[in-house]
């Protein structure tokens, strides 16, 4: 089918102005927040509901044209990168709240419905939407369920899946299937844990049924400061072993400080510390001052050169604008960077952490990290300058060389930010051809055909 | 192959001793705690390790044979019946603690692992394993992955697939995989999502890693007894609605009431109640009794008779030995019973009770009820006695019409039991073609020669 007569019949399905064929206009899709990976589509098409996306994939599929499901394109592993003339489905005008069913603590939404909107939906009422990405205000509740999306505060509340109950989900043909719903157990197979975190090669979501969770009476905010990584590690170490489980146990190192403290989110961190680490409590307010009281005594313990809780929420809230804008402060380190993610067991902190060190001395490129200590997500900001030949290069073998590391010391090669085309030949790093032939047996099985964003997740 | 020489090849893997062939010694494996459905495998074998199972399923793939992997037999569906000539492969032998990692708050168990022991094995550190089935005395961790198996506390910690983290799987054609690992998150597709609960229908799980909690600092559990369910049901959603979460929110009817006081774990409530409401909380003893106050003053408000909190650990653990027990107990209300495991919108508990009492009267059966109130989750335990005839048919028929007002009601035909035979029809009921065609893809892709545990699930 030509481009022409493609444009046409999509154009009958979605509207005349749904439709992108202009090179300009299609610019805005060829990359994600990841911008080394980059191709533009074949064309974008804004559907406006599931039975429109069905249309629009039955359509591709009979003329065997390959699509890419794209929320809000805020995805850091090149998810949605063209390979090879894909059309691209974006979900941005599915933004509807269908039902927030508070009696029963459920929330069902569009696909393009943002993360924070839902805790927004819902906050009058005493309720959040657990999962916390930094890119939560804009990110797409299902660019979250294709990534599996964590945050800063799923060591104590979990991941997306754990906060996903039910999808419908256009199939790489175009049928329209529902799975799960609003109970917390699936019947049959976990298909809905199968979704989760498959990177749009299984079929498209386009609603989503959450779980809503009360919010927590009170909140604490702690922050110290370390003369090493250890120290703080030692710290997070030390908090869990008495028996605490935080929200959030977050720590970001000198290079990060000193990043986020050249931009308008600094908190005034006096210059030159090695470390330093943000605990967040909650609960019912009776017991938060006894937990803080031990964290100020665990984190002195450990030797931190100053610890404090928060004196109110302002203070607070600026703590955590300061970490979760860390991402984005690396920009004042270096012209660009990648952020890689890998997974490690906390007990092996310090050692991994002293890998990046040395791959970032091996190849001249300043590491920031800003990491998840209290469930061992490492968030490395490899640093580097493209208009020097060869240094996206180097940035991205260091990525791998750490993700290396990572699976050496028994962990992961992502823990929230997906495959994509980024960590693809890092897959077989981490896996064994059989466990990967299992892994594609069930893609197949989904999509006979390769249409659904083909080229991601498996090198082979 | 005939029946002796595969029986020498058999032995030939496992040694002489753990193959049973014996029509005597196989009756043991012809059922499990569902006991209206029974068959006869053609024979057992019971493989020590990974490698014995891998070689005995290469042996039987070779061969064309199906299997059936079983734990302890606790289970409630039916699922371990053989349906025409399958051959046993329980794994009992398999029973040692691999790994106990403290530090990361993880195990390493082998499939025929007692639940419990897991905690045993942790405790004293101050550690324990979540998912508390009624069996989990006896039942096996590789059973309740393949159910994955709830409990009564599953409302605030979630079920088994919410702490199974990795397993090693043979595959149904022989081969050995390893699925996720120690860390929270799976990389590529969620496989050991999609294992869990699939009811040995996707291959054998022979070693299971778990995350381990930590103890909380302190419990309280809290009685109350009831004139009417509903009364009892406003008092579960008043303390939800108040913003707590309890371990534990479960009631017992009447008629259970009934049948667990006439056994030797009673409690010696008065006589004629019409609900009996137990609560557990727990987490940091700071806030614990203040959570206690606000229980019983909503209780009392909801309309109960009687409310108080344990006096001491005794009190509390026989409170909740006669709770567990009261699957047992219903043998003491007729000579036969099934259970059944509907779950249901929190929201929808008086609607659907009310449809269970009808469904009694309508084919003249007594029907106790236990349900986890908190989440849903109703067990009906529907009585009968096998010796009148057309009585186990009434029974079934009975359930299938409670599960199809569960439906109804937006919720599912199983909590945390499974399929097994016992529900095959009621997915027909629960799901569209559409949705049971993508179950039946993903099956075929991983047992394409239906090999392992056929004849369950799945109605066609």
């Amino acid at each position: 089918m030509d481009d022409n007569r493609l444009a046409a019949e999509l154009r009958a399905i979605v509207g005349e102005r749904f439709v992108l064929t202009d090179s300009a206009e299609l610019r805005a899709y060829e990359c994600d927040g990841n911008t080394i990976f980059r191709r533009t589509p074949r064309a974008a098409v804004l559907p406006a509901s599931t039975d429109q996306v069905a249309r629009v994939v039955r359509l591709l599929a009979s003329n065997g044209i390959a699509f890419i499901p794209r929320g809000a394109g805020t995805g850091l592993s090149s998810g949605v990168v063209p390979q090879n003339g894909e059309v691209m489905i974006g979900l941005s005008r599915m933004n509807r709240l269908i039902e927030l069913d508070l009696r029963n603590h459920r929330a069902v939404v569009e696909a393009g419905f943002p993360n924070l909107k839902i805790t927004q939906a819902a906050q009058d009422a005493g309720f959040y939407y657990a999962p916390d990405p930094s890119s939560q205000p804009v990110s797409s509740i299902g660019g979250n369920v294709a990534e599996n999306a964590g945050g800063a505060h799923c060591l104590k509340y979990g991941v997306t899946t754990n906060h996903v109950l039910g999808l419908t989900v256009v199939t790489p043909d175009g049928a329209v299937v529902r799975l799960g719903g609003k109970s917390l157990d699936a019947t049959g197979y976990d298909l809905v844990g199968l979704m989760v975190g498959s990177e749009g090669t299984l079929g498209i979501v386009t609603e989503v049924t959450v779980r809503l969770l009360r919010r927590p009476q009170g909140f604490k905010t702690v922050m110290a400061l370390f003369d090493s990584i250890a120290q703080a590690s030692d710290a997070v170490t030390g908090v869990i072993g008495a028996g605490m489980l935080p929200g959030a146990l977050e720590i970001m190192d000198k290079q990060a400080i000193i990043a986020v403290e050249r931009g308008p989110l600094r908190v005034g961190y006096p210059e030159g510390q090695e470390a330093v680490l943000l605990i967040d409590v909650d609960g019912l307010s009776a017991g938060l001052d006894a937990q803080v009281e031990a964290i100020l005594r665990i984190c002195r313990e450990a030797g931190c050169t100053e610890v404090r809780a928060a004196r109110n929420l302002e203070e607070r809230l600026k703590w955590w604008a300061n970490r979760k804008g860390a991402f984005g402060a690396a920009g004042n380190l270096a012209p660009n960077y990648v952020v890689q993610d890998g997974v490690i067991p906390r007990s092996k902190l310090t050692e991994v952490l002293a890998v990046v060190g040395e791959v970032g001395e091996k190849y001249g490129l300043t590491i920031a990290n800003v990491f998840h200590a209290g469930d061992g997500n490492l968030h490395p900001l490899i640093c580097y300058d493209a208009r020097v030949p060869g240094s996206t290069g180097k940035a991205l073998t260091a990525g791998s060389e750490i993700l290396a590391a990572c699976v050496r010391a028994g962990g992961a090669i992502s823990g929230e930010h997906g495959i994509g085309i980024e960590k693809m030949a890092d897959m077989l790093v981490a896996f064994s051809p059989d466990d990967i032939a299992v892994q594609l047996a069930v893609h197949d099985a989904l999509d006979p055909r390769d249409l659904a964003n083909p080229g991601k997740i498996f090198p082979c």
